[in-house]
């Protein structure tokens, strides 16, 4: 078993509405062995896709995308949720991301400057469910003219769409935990 | 020179407010090499001083706070500025933290859980200017009872006041890259 998949089991909370908390080792703290692990698993599915760039969001996305980036020897650029005062309107790609759990649509960008046609991009993030941080980032470098060369997730809730949504449009999504279902507070992988 | 110091006068852009934007290496866009040098000064100066824990805010600060972390094989905190929907009053630690670039106060946090009485703390962060982020990350080890071991800056303005305050309190501060002055668009640094 996995040791992300040993924390959740052990360190996990389940709150109402799908919300799975994994603050203990992911999400706030951040665990050096988890962190890790992740970093492996990505570099194993991923490392030979001639990746020029890792994309993720902030704030929980970057540590993850940060040590795999690390490990590719590439830039980690990371969509900000904020306008940066030093950032002229032309200059940036925008795209909106709709957050179920927040309930509240926002807008994210990065700089026209670090994403090109030219880029092969690996798109990082902590969780899918509705996958929409995810097309966002997708989206985010359709714009540069760049290409996705794939998703890696932390943690895969496969009981809501993001998955799909990815899939349809050509992605290649791989997840290093999939979970089945929350339901009655009880984490369920898949393929246990 | 450092790789930093280089990278700071290859591609830093010095904005009025005495705001110097390094967002294609450091705060939008990270850099490996760059990301590499700061890990291994900050372990160097740090690395024997019995750390339990690497704090920092989101979101620049992740980046450079989780390699050191990594490398000491601890876990790595980040304050939060919202507030996590699954989190109850009565256990989290809240300081307030003033942005003169952005000028605004706003309150950031962390959860009681992942900091106690028996923690060595080492805080990170980008940048200190005016360190009103340290003095808040300072304070909210102080509220746990733990023990600040020093605060690792990648860029300080030297001439905004943010070391005398942390030293005042008799905070370490190791600074990778510090700054003289930006006037009339130059970066100008200390021991040049």
């Amino acid at each position: 078993m996995s040791y992300l998949r040993e924390m959740i089991l052990k360190h996990g909370q389940v709150f109402p509405n799908n919300v799975l908390k994994v603050d203990s080792f992911l999400n706030h703290q951040i665990d050096p062995i988890v962190i890790e692990e992740i970093e492996k698993e990505f570099y194993k599915y991923f490392g030979d896709r001639s990746i020029t760039k890792v994309l993720t969001i902030e704030s929980s996305g970057i540590a993850p995308a940060l040590l795999v980036a690390h490990h590719l020897g590439v830039p980690m650029l990371f969509a900000k949720k904020a306008e940066p005062s030093t950032l002229a309107k032309e200059d940036k790609y925008v795209t909106s991301v709709h957050s179920y759990t927040k309930n509240v649509t926002s807008n994210v960008l990065i700089s026209k400057e670090y994403l090109s046609a030219n880029d092969k991009v690996l798109i990082i993030d902590d969780f899918l469910a509705n996958g929409q941080a995810a097309l966002g980032l997708v989206d985010l470098v359709e714009q540069a003219g760049g290409e996705t060369v794939g998703v890696g997730i932390c943690i895969e809730k496969s009981f809501q769409p993001g998955r799909q949504y990815l899939e349809a449009k050509g992605v290649d999504v791989f997840s290093i935990c999939r979970i089945q279902s929350l339901e009655n507070g009880k984490v369920t992988f898949l393929n246990e």
